[in-house]
This record gives structure tokens, sequence and C-alpha cells, in this order.
């Protein structure tokens, strides 16, 4: 039994036998030991396939689910993911490359980003993927582009809404931003989209990501799906697609709930069938990274020394920012919380120790705790921070101080 | 003549031929060609080398200099510091490799961080480098290790002061931290020392960093001499070496002015000479990282795409925080602040246009300036943001959307 303060948020799908966290139904100490060196990422197969079944029971059977691969682009989690959803997204050439080679046929793969260079921009014509426009001179590129192969370009228009999602972690459309098209002047690229040889696939509306709200998601949805019905008015074809963004956000701190996946599902049943025939035989596609994968994953290190330092002790390990950026409040947020962190080899025990968490880079900005309640941990222990599974190691500056780069298996 | 306002950060060793900026004598637009494509870091051998002429000017004569590598571990970059300091300092075993790569005496480069392996401790051994110690269990771990092999190991002591540098842009010493030894159990860790088979170097006192008030400095030298006089009577030996840390800031952001250099040598040659004759043989010395090379080194990116989005203007470059974290103000800073920015040929040109700079990836935190009055710049242009020249390219997640990695080249 333990008398740990609610200090995290919730976890899910967590798997403890005799006192120790699994993950894949392996004990966090074997796989260090099948790793070969701490700090390592672990990322359950079991975990993704359950919450994308969790999706698939709880959303209305129409609505397509895409990975967003910038969440993680580890290929093998990317094969896996490949093997449950309808498509996947990417961001760069280089997540093109990986999401071609999952096999999935390439007009369920979509390319969204500002600033895609013509490289790139050859690399999605010549795939035959679709690329979501963020701009009316990137429709231009495109048209130019093309003109020298064969293929004709499948593009969809991203755009930048009039309205964002509220109480979200991070806001994608509304007022002015790089992404997209502004909402207003859609009508026109679309004109303009007629006279070009391009293939028109449809629409990306993205507002937000990040969020725990069902009501707020609702909100959004509402307001998608009404000015994607006034923008089809203005289309050369009716929509093959229309992707309505994800948003859909995971716990990671204190006061953090899970986002009720029943209402979600609901109000997405009440509100698709509002939209008009025009869009009878158009796919509606819910992009989700962070939420399909981010709670699938954990990031273990090793404790390297204990120390007390006027009165406060810390566990200082062999991990750090360089793998975990966000966990140490660096990215994106303004003030650090603590992401759920346990000692893998001591979850009965009774957290009787206020331990900070320091990694090993020589920065204070390294810092993976802060007082938290943890059973006593000693010199050797694993310590393993959850909701490790999204914006983890690629997002975090591997080469900072020159560590090794830590290993990353899927279980 | 350019009308820009004064929103930047004061630029040092600014270089402008026929309207283009200029670095190590080339201009940038020729740089890019010889890069084979952007975004590129560019960093000059003659501003590393004007800057630490400065500081030896500066300085009383008695000062060593020592490059913490950490800023920019770039190899050829190393080299080149190798060549104009007395020492060098790293933070990890793939650092130490790289400062003996450059040839400089073992006993000149020393090892700090917390957390340091079994691995790297007996790398440290092995080579006959410094070790600064963090901990008294690191000390153990220490001896333990020099038990198998021969050599004895040469150890210097972190110290965690009872104070702290004033308005630091980041605090190393005071209050509890990860770093170094509490200044009050130093004492009975040096008794230790003296039962182990070590040779006791001296002491590292470093209380904060990125400072630009030379007064603050001087109360936090006089004050870093002092404990270590103090301490100096525990030691089994004289110290060989005093390192009193670095902690001389650059300006990045407006408002920022440069620190005086000359009031900082003042200070410190009126210090030096309080030091009792039991630091009559210890090297002193100074360890900077950042301000030997952070205003050295610009990144360089070209603009994609230009576009409006409802009445704000958006350049679109094919760089990011992928490779300039900092500069997005996701490293460290509570509030983003714009880095210094100009278009790379452009230089003359009036300050006609309000642009915000965003970067290639996909996430509204890639923003590299906001509201900037810069001269019209089109696509194709190079947007160059200045004071890169530390904790820039390894700072980032270079990883993060799966875009190439940027060049870096020494100028």
């Amino acid at each position: 039994m333990s008398n740990r303060k609610p200090e995290f948020a919730p976890l899910w799908g967590l798997d403890v036998k005799d006192g120790e966290l699994r993950i894949g139904g392996q004990p966090v100490s074997l796989l260090a030991e099948r790793a070969g060196a701490t700090p390592f990422f672990a990322y359950g197969r079991d975990l993704m396939t359950r919450r994308v079944e969790e999706l698939r029971t709880a959303l209305p059977e129409r609505v397509h689910l895409h990975y967003a691969i910038k969440a993680n682009p580890m290929p093998a989690l990317v094969q896996h993911m490949a093997g449950l959803v309808d498509g996947l997204d990417v961001a760069s050439g280089g997540e093109l490359l990986v999401a071609l080679d999952s096999g999935l046929e390439p007009e369920t793969i979509s390319f969204a980003g500002p600033g895609k260079t013509d490289a790139e921009l050859t690399q999605a014509i010549a795939s035959g993927i679709v690329i979501n426009m963020e701009s009316h001179g990137e429709m231009e590129r495109i048209a130019e582009i093309a003109g020298r192969p064969g293929a004709r370009p499948k593009v969809a228009i991203r755009v930048n809404p009039d309205f964002e999602l509220k109480t979200s972690g991070m806001k994608m459309g509304g007022g002015s931003k790089q992404f997209g098209i502004d909402a207003e002047i859609v009508p026109q690229v679309l004109s303009r989209l007629g006279d070009l040889d391009l293939e028109f696939w449809g629409f990306h509306i993205f507002s937000g990501s990040q969020n725990l709200r069902a009501d707020a998601l609702y909100e959004a949805q509402e307001k998608t799906l009404e000015l994607a019905a006034g923008l089809a008015k203005h289309a050369p074809a009716p929509p093959k697609m229309l992707n309505i963004g994800g948003g859909l956000g995971i716990p990671y701190f204190p006061g953090d709930k899970h986002l009720d996946l029943t209402e979600v599902g609901d109000g997405l049943a009440r509100l698709l069938p509002t939209l008009g025939p025009e869009f009878d035989d158009t796919e509606i596609v819910m992009e989700l990274g962070r939420f399909l994968v981010g709670e699938a994953g954990i990031y273990v290190s090793r404790v390297v020394d204990k120390k007390e330092s006027r009165g406060q002790i810390f566990l200082i390990t062999d991990g750090g920012l360089h793998h975990q950026l966000a966990a140490s409040g660096n990215f994106g947020q303004v003030l650090r919380k603590n992401y759920p962190v346990a000692i893998a080899t001591r979850m009965d025990g009774e957290a009787t120790e206020s331990v900070d968490i320091v990694g090993c880079l020589c920065t204070p900005l390294d810092r993976l705790g802060d007082r938290m309640e943890l059973p006593k941990a000693e010199v050797g222990d694993l310590v393993v921070l959850f909701q490790s599974g999204a914006y983890g190691l690629t997002a975090s500056p591997t080469a900072f101080l020159g560590h090794p780069a830590p290993i990353e298996m899927l279980v």
C-alpha cells in the first residue's frame, strides 16, 4: 500500500507486479538489462493498441484515425501504429520517408508544415501523398514544380480558422498564424486552385492541441464543421478528406484529468450528421500524435549519486533534459511542473522521502522532479518518468554536453 | 543609413561591406554557397581570437583562461580555442575525448558535472585530467575505481558556495544545489581526502553565469577568494588550481549592455593580492564558455515563404528551434525575447517592415523573431540570427520533425 500524496497526474495502463513496474509485460529492471545501458525509452505496443481500440469504440465509425509521426517517429513504433490507424501525417521530407516505409498507401499520408522546401514538395509530389498547403505561395510553387514530372499533385488546404481551441496547451489556429491559409481568403485560393493542374483533396482545419476538456473540443469541432461546410461551397470538387485535427490531450501534471472519450465521441456523433450531402463521400480524419503514444512510453534512468545539500535530498541520474526536455519544463511550459515519476523497483514502497530528481547535465535547468514524495531510493535504482512516449527523445537536445544517445525500445 | 529602432542587444565585431553582412571576411551569401545548403552556423575564428585578446588585456596576467567546451563542442572550434586558452573544461566523457584530441596537456583539462558515471570517472582517471568532484560519494567512487589501474587521480573539490552570484542569468551556487559540495562540509571531505590515494588539485567555486554587471561579479569573486582561503586551511596540500568560475555574460536582448571588461579586470587586480602565501603557486583559472564564443557565431536560414495572416507578415524560414532552441525562448527563459536578427544582404536597408520570423516546424513554439522592424525581405533572402556561437546547435532538438542537420563552419 502506498500513501503517496496525489501529486501526480493520473496514470493509465499502469502494470505493477511484485513491487516492480512493468511495461509490455516486462519488468523495467529486465528491460534495463536488455537495453544494455541506461537511460532508455520503452514504448509499450499493447498500450498503443489499447489506446486506438478505446478511440475506435468511443468515436463514430465514420471517423478515420491518422497518426501524426512528429509525436514519435521511431520507425518500429511508426510501423506498429501503421497497422492500427488509417493514415499517417508527416511534417518533413524525413518523416515522409519513414511514413512511406510503413507500406501504407501514399494517399493516406498527408504532409503539413509551414516552410516546406522545394525539395520536400518534390518528394511529396513524386510519392503521391497529400500536401496540406499552408499558403497561396506554396500552392503556386507546387503547381510550378509539378509542371516538370508527370503526377498531378494531391492538395488539401490547411485553413487557419477564425476561432481557436479554448483552454488548449497549444493554439494552432485563430488570429495571425504561420499555419494555414486564413479562412476568409480560402475562397479566392480555391478559385485559383481550380485554374491549376492540381487535384483538390480537401481541408485540414486544426485549431489547437493538448486539450483535456471535451466541451472545448466539441465547441471547436462544431465551428470546424461549419467552417468546412462554408468553404466547400467554393471548392472545385467535393472534398475527399476533411481533417478536423486532433487536440485530444493527455494528463501530465498534478490536477490534470483524463479526457472523457465517451463525451468526445458522443459529441462527434451529434455533429457529423449536420454535414451536408457534399460531404457524403468525404473521409473525416482525426489526426492524433501525443494522444496515441504519449502515455505508452516511459523514460528510465539510473540513480548515479544521492546527496544532501543544505537539507534537500538530490537523486542525480544518468538521464536528463538532453533526452526529456519537456519534463524539465523547458519546452513550451511557462512554469515548470512535475511529470509523474516512480522508482521502478519500489512501486509498493511508502513515499517517505522528499527528493529533487536531477539529470547529469551541468546546468540548473536539468531538473526532472521538484520536491517529490517518493519511496526512499538509493544509488543504482531506476527512476521512471511516465508520459514519455510523445515529444520526448526527438524533441530534446540529444547532443547537449556530449553524452551518449539513449536506447529506444518497443516492448 | 539604417533607421532601425534600438530593439536589439548591441552587436560586437559586426562587419558589413556593400550592404552585406560578412563573417571571417566572407559575405554570408558566399558562405551559403560554400555550405551547399541552408540553414548553417558560421563561427568566426578572428572574433574568438579578438575576444580572448580583449580578455588577456583586461585581466591580470596571473589569470589563466579555460574554455568550457559545453558552450560549443564543434571539434574544429575547440581546436582553435585550444590554441588561444590555457586549458579546457569538459562536462562528459564525450567532451573529454574532444578535449584530449586538441593536444592540450591532460592536467590543463578539468571535468565537472553531477552524475558522472563510473565509465566516465574511469576515462578521467586513465587520461590524467583533473576531476572536479561534486559530492562525497563521487570521491569515494573515484578512490575505489583508481584502486584498479595505476594512476593517482587528480581531484579538485567543486564547492557549492554559501552565496550566489546576484542578477545572474543562471545561478550555479548558493542554497541547495546538485552542483558541488556544500561549503560548510568541505573541511570534513578534505580530511577524508587526505586518507585516500588521491592527488589534491584545488578548488572549483562557481556561483553563476551569464552576468552583465561587473559589480555583481566583483562581489562574487571577493566572496569566492575568501571562501577559498578559508577552505585551503583544511586542505592536505596547497591548491595547485583555484577555478573561480566565469559568469561573464554577453548581451542577447533589447536593453542588455556589454559587460565592462576593464572594470572586471581592475576588480580582480585588486582582489588577487589579498590571497595568502599558500596560494603563491596556485593557478587562478577563469572558466568561460559563452563569453568566448557566443558572439562569434551566427545562424543563417533562408526565407522559404512570406505571407500575411490577418495583417501580420510572416517570414517563414528553413531554420527553426530545432537548431536554435534558445532563440525561440524555450531554453531557460521565462518570457520570450528577440535575439538580434538581420537580413544578410540588406544591411543598409531601412527598417520599413514589421515581421514575425518563424521556422519551418509545425509548432507555434517555432518563433525566432516577434514583430521585428527589418528591411523588407523576400523569399530567398538569408535571415541571420546573431549571438549563436554558444548553446546553439548542441543545445537544440536537432531530430525534431525529421529535418536534415544543419552545417557548421569555422570561417
